[in-house]
């Protein structure tokens, strides 16, 4: 494909592999069959702590080059130490980060420049809901925001990079459309 | 309320002050309206950082005790970097990260004792959605599975505890429920 032997690499995305593993796929399906997870361990109060290493996918079990460690709590007004973000908050963060490298890739496939990609995500909540006080209050946030500020090519060529991330976005998709969990529990 | 003040450390969670702060909120639900935020810069390819800092709530303008940075990135199987963990494995943390804490939160107002919680949270997702090869195959998550293991009081009732941090958990609605998200481009 010419796209990606003229200019392999933009914005920092190696396209000549993202159309290589795309075409891997199209033979065999499998490949992208893919089980993320976290271990997450109960530190004291509203604190604790998971670690994201290994994960299944491409037909094999696979680690990320290295274990990231990430501390979850409650800010001091919500009865926690504040030893870090909150899990709300980390949802937050995965919206704008798959929302962004989504932009990266697409904009990459399609020969568009990028220079800048900035956003900004806002969640309101009403903790009324979690405090088990109002009736009909949800648990959740009730909506979200998410403000892009993008700098590269022509700015309406940006507008569709964003459209189509939005399109294909991994989280986007479980945020706005739910997922269903299950929840086991061994006690004692 | 004598559960408080005769025992109002419990599992590391002050519950004296989680008591008063649910009755600040009874007594004016303005209390309960918070508004969290991530600002998030791309770097490179699929790498981009999130800076979690300020938010909104008890009617004002609150921060952090320090700002928290997280990176995000692609495996190199998924033709990234692998500078962080992935936005979808920041989804599975978070999930863990409040139902844990929502379990030492109400294991501490029912005087039920805890002395360890881990659990494991997975994700199936099929990459065919998001490389856009599979129709009717979903973008994100198709069924994300949570494993308890809780060690403490008995059995039965560490049981109803996870029961009702899953019945009060923001992040469980979220995605299981799903969000209204709104996208604004500023662009050029």
């Amino acid at each position: 494909m010419s796209i990606s032997t003229e200019n392999p690499v933009r914005n920092g995305v190696d396209t000549a592999t993202l159309f290589a593993t795309i075409d891997a796929v199209k033979g065999n399906n499998e490949i992208a069959k893919f089980r993320f997870r976290a271990s997450n361990k109960w530190v004291s109060g509203t604190h604790n702590q998971s670690t994201i290493h290994s994960f299944y996918g491409a037909m094999q079990e696979m680690t990320h080059t290295s274990a990231h460690v990430l501390d979850a709590d409650h800010p001091a007004v919500l009865v926690g130490a504040d030893n870090g973000p909150t899990p709300v908050e980390y949802v937050l963060h995965a919206l704008a980060a798959c929302l962004t490298a989504g932009i990266a890739n697409i904009a990459a496939a399609r020969n568009v420049n990028l220079t800048e990609v900035e956003s900004t995500v806002e969640g309101n909540i009403d903790l009324m809901g979690i405090l088990g006080i109002g009736s009909g209050v949800r648990n959740g946030y009730e909506q979200i925001k998410v403000s892009f500020k993008l700098k590269g090519d022509d700015p309406a060529k940006l507008r569709k990079v964003v459209e189509q991330s939005t399109a294909r976005s991994a989280v986007y998709d479980i945020v706005t459309n739910g997922v269903p969990v299950a929840i086991e529990v061994e006690a004692g």
